[in-house]
């Protein structure tokens, strides 16, 4: 099932879709409340009330390769790094090119967004725990990354985060194709079986150290291919069994 | 005056402080409700309802070099990482010494609850969107800070963010003393005078980059004197004009 959230009556809500009827619904995957509207007539919103964004670095081999970051051992647990809330942006969202960077980047990925509070899981019920799957555009400043003490900046600026256009409930996110395009050409094409760390893993992982409540964003790391982008650019990331996340660079 | 937020009839209460007074308000800074509840019969709360707690490391000369992190040159710019909600803890809180660091320290702070949301502030407006001031303690697992890709499990864990006892709002934020003792012993002595960064150049920085949110939270960096906990310690945070933050270390 697809949930989206879209602004309605000047507040947002969560609804389930079907066919281009949206179901309006209290609160993500809650109640139908019998309101109905029609996808072609709403504003998708990213379909996240996070109180968090946890993010994956190098979960993927060839990609930890192309930023020269290969120490020839694979990473012995998952890198990880946050966004705040304010990173988020929706789907078909303009995100203006940051004047204080001169190296934006795409990194495109799997993102999956939680159902239950969730904390000390395992690789077992890790998944009972999330409510969907969506896609993710990990917007970066590499530049910044480079230079500064963490990856605030780089990572964390508002609208770094387009994130949609909708939760897909039923996913098995262990063999799923993540393919990004800039302006129409293929620049990323992974699969989440090369995760060094699958989602079960990474949840496992995330909750020994910290409680993810329902809401919350997980980005499970990006694939080879990242690159840099220009003032007028479209990137789509699109995860099979999803759809596609549409970001225009303003 | 002094805002507090409180535990009463099983929610989340913020109120004003008189003597031993608390008069409810319908939220931070908001008017009074006309309810009153004894502090001495309340529980309370971390005075702040972040959708992030953003923090800025390496803010006093002194720490920079009892850390070994000194190049000579003063940082250009703050130092950024961030905490999540999950980070709070409160006044009188114990917080468990995590089974997997071997190396859990403290860090005493002056912190800053955000009012208004703020973007793009000056150094001369800065300040009039701070709802007020409290006591932070930055909890940090030295070792993992040292080894891990970024400061999630050092710094953003579950309860590494003890604030409070409550917020004040009468407080010029440019030159107090910020106090720490284990046990009773004065561990870190120092005044906000001593920053790299004053307040409003903190707030300047980082309004470039995101919006900050009402009830967000910052973090201002700790003087000289950080070092490690034990298992049955008593931390105590004392701010100038603040008042004092107690934690212990189950």
């Amino acid at each position: 099932m697809r949930l989206v959230r879209i602004a309605h009556g000047g507040s947002p809500s969560w609804g389930e879709l079907e066919g281009d009827t949206v179901h309006l619904t209290r609160g993500m995957a809650g109640e139908r409340t019998g309101e109905r509207v029609a996808l072609s007539a709403a504003t998708l919103l990213a379909p996240a009330e996070p109180s968090k964004i946890v993010c994956v670095g190098r979960n993927y081999v060839n990609h930890i390769k192309e930023l020269g970051n290969d120490t020839g051992e694979l990473p012995k647990e998952p890198g990880i790094f946050l966004k705040g809330p304010n990173a988020l942006a929706a789907e078909g969202d303009t995100v203006d090119y940051p004047e204080w960077t001169g190296d934006f980047h795409f990194e495109g990925e799997l993102a999956l967004v939680i159902g239950r509070r969730a904390r000390g899981l395992t690789p077992e019920n890790a998944l009972d725990h999330v409510a969907g799957y969506t896609c993710g555009l990990d917007l970066t400043a590499r530049d910044l990354q480079k230079t500064d003490l963490q990856w605030f900046r780089a990572k964390a600026a508002d609208r770094f985060c387009p994130l949609g256009p909708w939760l897909e409930t039923d996913l098995d996110p262990a063999d799923v194709r993540v393919v990004t395009r800039v302006n129409g050409e293929t620049r990323q094409d992974g699969r989440t079986s090369h995760m060094i760390f699958g989602v079960p893993a990474i949840l496992t992982y995330l909750t020994r150290y910290v409680t993810l409540e329902p809401g919350d964003v997980v980005l499970t790391g990006t694939p080879e291919g990242v690159g840099p982008l220009s003032r007028g650019d479209t990137v789509e990331v699109e995860v099979e069994g999803i759809g596609v996340l549409t970001t225009r660079i303003g």
